[in-house]
C-alpha cells in the first residue's frame, strides 16, 4: 500500500476528469479510429446506426477505463486498443437492446436508434456489434482475455434478464438491486480495466486487484447514474428524466424510499412501480418522498463506499500518476450531477 | 474422387434421415445434455424461455452437421459435442431474435417465444444464449474455431441487415437474394461442418471441403424453406404460411414471379411486398401467381443445384457410411414439403 492514496473525503478542489483524459488521450486516438474503422460494413445501414450511438457524444468511458489500466501497468503495446474497442462494441450492443427492451425514446441527450430506425434493425445491429467485438478479441488472440470478456458478457445478459423480472417488482432488496447491477453494469467495467492486466502481463494479484477496482467503480458508477433519475438538484441528463419511475425499476432511491415510507407512502410506491402512477404529479411527488427520506443522498453514500473501494483496490500500484488520474476520476464520476 | 457419389437424380428409394439419425445418435446423446445443462442460469426465466424454443421440437440439425462431420473426418474425440452446442446456442439465439424482428406469431408449431415471454425478455435471452455460445468455444480454446465461429456469427448479422433492408423492396435480384441466404443462413452451417475438420486436425482442403458441403447444404436448405411457404402441394409448416408474403420478404419464389410476370402481375407484386395487399385473398393470388409460372418448382431446382454441389464437396472422404448418410441427408432436405 502507497501512502499517498487520496481519501474522498480529503480532497481539497473539486475532482476534474482532466487528468484521466490528458493520462489517456494518446491511446483513445488509437481506440477510436479501431472504432470506426470496425463498425464499417457493406450493408450501409449497419455503420448508419451504430454510428448514430457511437458518434452520438459517448463519453467512452470503459474503453478509456481500459486504456488507463494499461497506463497503470505501464503497459508499452498496443494490444489493448482493439480490445477496449471490442469493449465499447460490447456495451454499444447492449445500450441498442436496452433501448428496444426499455422502449426507450432518448438516449445521450438524442432520439434513441429504436426510434429513428424502428426496433428490428436496432436489435439485429446490437447483434452485428457484439459479434465484433468477439472478432476483435479473437484476433486478438489471448484465451484469457476472451474468458474474461465472454463470462463478462454471459453476467451482463444475465443481469439485463434478471433487471427484467424485477420490474415493477415493489418487494426488490437492496441486496437484489446491487447484484442486478453488479451484473449488468459492473462486471463489464471489471473486465475493462483486468484484461489490461493481463495483456501487460501482470501478476494474477494484480489482475484482481483492476477487477476489483473496475467492479467498484461500475457499481459506484451505477448507483449515481440511479440517483440522478430523482436528484431534484440534477440538471437534465442524456436520458429521459423519470424514465426508471415510469418503467417501474426498482433502484436504489426507490427501494430506500419503500422501505423508509409510512404505510401511505408505500401504497404510493406499490401503486407507481405496478404502473398506475405514471402522470408527471406522480413523478413530482415520487421525487419529493424520495428527497423527504434523503434517499438520494443515502444512494450517493452508498456509490461513495464502493468509490473509496476501488480508489484503494490500485493502491498498490506504483505508476503514481496513472494511479492519481484514476483515483480523481472515481470521485468525479460519483460527485457528477448529470 | 470416389466413384460411388450418388446422384440426386440417380437415387431410386425416396431420400431418408434414419441413416443420419443413426450416424449421429450417439453424439448427439452428448450434445444434447450440453445444450440442457448450459442453458441453466441462476435467473429462472432464462431456462424457461430457451426451453420454450430449444425443447421445444427443434430438429437440431446444425449440431447434428457438426456430429456427422466429425464421423466423416473419423474423429474419436469428444470436443466437438460442446461446439456443437454452441453452433446450436448461436442459432437459437438469431430464431429469438428473427421472431422479435419479424414479430413472429408461430414457431414450430407453437407460439412464438415473444409472444409467449414478451419482446424485451426474448431479446435479452437470445443474447444470454448468444455469449453462452463463446463461453463454450473459449472453454474448448481453440482459437482457430473461435475465429470460424465468431466471424460466422458477424457474417449472419450482417445477412439478418442485409434482408431487413431489403424488404418490402420489389427491385431485389436473385443475386442479393442468393448473398442474403448465404450470409443469413449458409453461414452457419459452413462453419457448424467446417469446425469439425478443425478439432479432427485435417488438412485445410478437407475442412474447405466440409465449409463448402454446409455452405452448399445451408442454401438449398433456406431455398426450400422459401419454397415451401408458397407451395400449395406443401404441408402446414411450424411457422405461419404466408408470413413471408406478409412481410414484403423478397424471397426467390416472388422475385421469380415478378420477373416473370405481365405487367398486371407485376403491379400485384408491387402493391403485395409494399405491404398493401395482405389479406387471405391476395396470398392466395400470390401462391397462385407462383404456380402459374412454376416458381416454387424453379426454387427447388436451385436447390437441388446446391445440394449436388454440397454432396460432391465430400465426395472425397473415404468414410462412406458417413458420407452416404450425408448425401442421403442432403437429399432429404431439398425433397421435403414441410
Amino acid at each position: 500500500m502507497s501512502a499517498d492514496v487520496v481519501s474522498l473525503q480529503s480532497r481539497r478542489h473539486k475532482p476534474s476528469l482532466a487528468p484521466m483524459l490528458a493520462l489517456t488521450a494518446a491511446g483513445m486516438n488509437s481506440v477510436n479510429a479501431v472504432i470506426l474503422d470496425r463498425m464499417q460494413s457493406e450493408i450501409p445501414l449497419i455503420p448508419a446506426l451504430a454510428g448514430h450511438l457511437i458518434s452520438g457524444g459517448g463519453k467512452r468511458m470503459r474503453p478509456m477505463l481500459t486504456v488507463a489500466a494499461a497506463e497503470l501497468c505501464g503497459y508499452q503495446g498496443n494490444r489493448h486498443h482493439k480490445l477496449a474497442a471490442a469493449v465499447e462494441f460490447i456495451h454499444t450492443a447492449t445500450l441498442l437492446h436496452d433501448d428496444v427492451v426499455d422502449g426507450s425514446d432518448m438516449r445521450r441527450g438524442k432520439a434513441a436508434a429504436n426510434i429513428v430506425f424502428g426496433n428490428p434493425a436496432t436489435v439485429l445491429v446490437g447483434d452485428f456489434l457484439f459479434t465484433r467485438a468477439f472478432e476483435l478479441m479473437v484476433e486478438d488472440g489471448s484465451l484469457k482475455v476472451l474468458k474474461i470478456l465472454s463470462k463478462a458478457s454471459s453476467i451482463i445478459a444475465e443481469g439485463e434478464v434478471d433487471q427484467l423480472t424485477a420490474q415493477r417488482r415493489i418487494e426488490t432488496s437492496e441486496e437484489h438491486y446491487l447484484q442486478i447491477i453488479g451484473s449488468k453494469t459492473a462486471a463489464l467495467f471489471a473486465a475493462a480495466t483486468r484484461i489490461s492486466a493481463v495483456v501487460a502481463e501482470k501478476s494474477e494479484a494484480e489482475e484482481q486487484a483492476l477487477d476489483a477496482f473496475g467492479r467498484n467503480l461500475g457499481i459506484a458508477f451505477q448507483l449515481v447514474d440511479d440517483a440522478i433519475d430523482y436528484d431534484s438538484e440534477s440538471s437534465e441528463s442524456g436520458k429521459d428524466k423519470g424514465d426508471d419511475f415510469r418503467e417501474g425499476k426498482m433502484t436504489l432511491p426507490v427501494i430506500l424510499a419503500y422501505a423508509r415510507g409510512d404505510a401511505v407512502e408505500r401504497k404510493f410506491w406499490e401503486e407507481a412501480i405496478a404502473g398506475f402512477r405514471t402522470e408527471d404529479e406522480d413523478l413530482a411527488h415520487a421525487v419529493e418522498l424520495i428527497n423527504r427520506h434523503g434517499c438520494v443522498e443515502a444512494t450517493r453514500e452508498r456509490a461513495r463506499h464502493y468509490a473509496q473501494r476501488a480508489i484503494d483496490a490500485i493502491a498498490g500500484f506504483p505508476a503514481a500518476e496513472a494511479r492519481a488520474a484514476m483515483a480523481e476520476a472515481v470521485e468525479f464520476a460519483v460527485a457528477r450531477r448529470y
